[in-house]
């Protein structure tokens, strides 16, 4: 007796998240440095030190109703402020407090924004490859998503499937830049073509077309590659953030939404996201970790570790035949299958120990994700196995 | 551009909510302590100890991954085994760790339960006087409020009315005991008949009911008083548990659901709030206050404070001619207007800085809810000012 929707959505549940659980029953059994687990997006950096002083810190010296206690539903109002102040020394905008919610993660996050938005029959338009779970989250809302197919040469938006596919049911576009699966970044070219695009469709069709960025890896960034902040490109971004890959706290649930005042309707968007933080059963971000970020807002988690892995990941695979683009943040790499069928090549990889996520998980069949924000030594005690998988495929 | 569902929330927002920002807004022109802010349910009394020595242990002993990494999306599963050894110990129940979903508090909870169960257009009963988000919660997934008229001697459920409003259509009841707004405590008389029929309608029409029981006040029970256990009465019960009160952590969002393995299909139910907790986008609760519990399982707030409250307003507003029932349970007193329209009560009193939310609110109007979870001083110097208000309207 559980719900017709439900019911599908236990079946079908999640393969990352079922390779996650997978994978601790095969660490069990065969020993976890015995196991390459790049299934799921779960930092294996430690969170800086500054966090856990700050827990500390905060814990001695605030008193018990302001650090367990209720605040307003966005957020306490000073760790909204220094938000807006990173922000603004970042990008040179001049967001405040009132441009800030906070969020349980980008999860939560996108949640709130699309609960605010979208009304029954809507149109969410994503660029395949992205992350499945968009899905679940527009569907959650009755909304309908709207999948733009993959350019498999550079991974950058489709732009000219995406204007022909604009109509005037189309309530909201979601980007994720860097961009998981691909760990591509969307580039300013991209995102001012984008924002062209969109500007002329909204006077066009004569409605508000809201681009909320899902942006949980935007300080994940290599080589020294910049992360376009999308508002200054599109007057009606919404932003998600989420402090779970930047500061290693994805179990902690802690991010924001910045909203613009240029957005349209921005005090009713604003109250919207307050009251869909509540009535969604949030209530409002998990206090201590509030202010845990309002201390440690400088706090930068070390991308060396990553970027290591990236680069022996990366010239290791391609060195055994595999075919794959080298990403520019993010900590996932996404290669080309060597067989037809990606989910045939993901149960022979598992032979091998080796877990890697269906490209189809993200709307791209034909190519597998690796996680790579696992140990090194998983990364380089990997590569034999990925070496015999090769070999039995003749690579 | 905001969804059509939203503008009339926004429109409306939570009375409750709104009080509390008026409430702000008050104290920082008058002076905190000359505002009698009755209206939000956030508990004055802090922490127990263990709390903030359990966050300072884990954090000085605990692994950064494990600590502020993923886990399953029903939570820690020695988190969740505390919990049932807890539970068992308390009501000789036999619960595991498959039988608790950890959540983002009570809120969180039941918005999984009502998510895993609901179809569009099912039918969700309650009892008046009720929590109004409920109504929110339910019509999230586009569920039909059921509301059963209130019994204003006794304030327990009304169970001749609730018999004959089950349907075919009829999948979930929700109770709370203790009742917020009324501090009543649902009997074992109440809960045995509504067992009773329950059971007769799920047989009579061939379909599963669950009872959905909101718990966070279970532990705030004074004089005594038990509060029944409510899975004992009626198989199909899941109950939602917070510790925003009983351990004083509104802020923190932590809390559970708990799925007895004797009700109807318990693996499609575990497994769907397993995966309403995932899209939802909670993905699971915050993961430092899930091991503070499995800490702190013992610990319990000092509820002689709130009783000291409940007593000396009791006796203060029924000696000046007020008109309520003795709270049983939880910190609220829930007292009869004593002009019909109790929202032109609700805005005379706050010309004395008392501010108190309508009963209306809570699907019962005619009465104002006064949250006594203040310090005892607000409680005392609130009299002379419930005094003057007696006084205008000639009690």
């Amino acid at each position: 007796m559980i719900s017709k929707k439900m019911e599908a959505l236990v079946k079908g549940s999640s393969v990352i998240r079922a390779m996650f659980e997978e994978g601790k029953q095969m660490a069990a059994k065969y020993g976890a440095e015995n196991v390459f687990d790049f299934s799921l997006g779960n930092p294996n950096v430690p969170a800086p030190a500054e966090v856990n002083e700050a827990i500390i810190d905060i814990v001695n010296n605030t008193d018990s109703v302001k650090l367990h206690g209720y605040m307003s539903n966005a957020g306490h109002d000073e760790v909204r402020a220094v938000i807006a102040g990173h922000l603004n020394k970042e990008y040179g905008t001049s967001y405040s407090a009132a441009n800030i919610v906070m969020t349980v993660g980008a999860a939560g996050g996108l949640n709130v924004a699309l609960k605010a938005i979208l009304n029954p029959g809507d149109e969410v338009i994503a660029f395949a490859p992205y992350f499945g779970e968009y899905n679940n989250y527009v569907s959650n809302f009755d909304g309908k998503m709207v999948i733009i197919t993959p350019d498999t040469k550079s991974f950058q938006p489709n732009l000219t499937e995406f204007e022909q596919k604009i109509t005037n049911k189309t309530a909201c576009v979601i980007v994720n830049s860097p961009n998981n699966p691909t760990g591509v970044i969307y580039s300013k070219e991209t995102l001012t073509k984008m924002g062209e695009i969109l500007e002329k469709k909204q006077k066009e069709l004569g409605r508000t077309i809201y681009l909320i960025t899902d942006e949980p890896y935007r300080e994940l960034a290599y080589d020294g590659a910049e992360v376009p902040w999308v508002p200054l490109f599109y007057r009606n971004t919404i932003v998600g953030y989420s402090y779970s890959k930047s500061l290693s706290l994805p179990g902690e649930r802690i991010g924001y939404l910045v909203i613009p005042s240029e957005a349209d309707d921005f005090n009713d968007l604003c109250g919207a996201c307050g009251v869909a933080t509540r009535i969604l059963g949030f209530v409002n971000a998990p206090s201590i970790m509030q202010l845990v970020i309002g201390k440690c807002i400088d706090a930068k988690t070390d991308i060396s570790y990553y970027d290591r892995n990236r680069n022996t990941l990366y010239e290791g695979l391609t060195k055994l035949g595999f075919e794959c683009q080298k990403p520019e943040g993010a900590f996932y790499l996404f290669m080309k299958s060597p067989i037809d069928d990606e989910k045939e090549f993901v149960n022979i990889a598992k032979k091998y120990n080796l877990l890697l996520v269906p490209g189809s998980t993200f709307m791209c069949s034909g190519y597998v994700r690796i996680a790579y924000c696992v140990s090194y030594e998983t990364v380089v005690n990997s590569l034999p196995k990925f070496a015999e998988l090769a070999k039995e495929l003749g690579l």
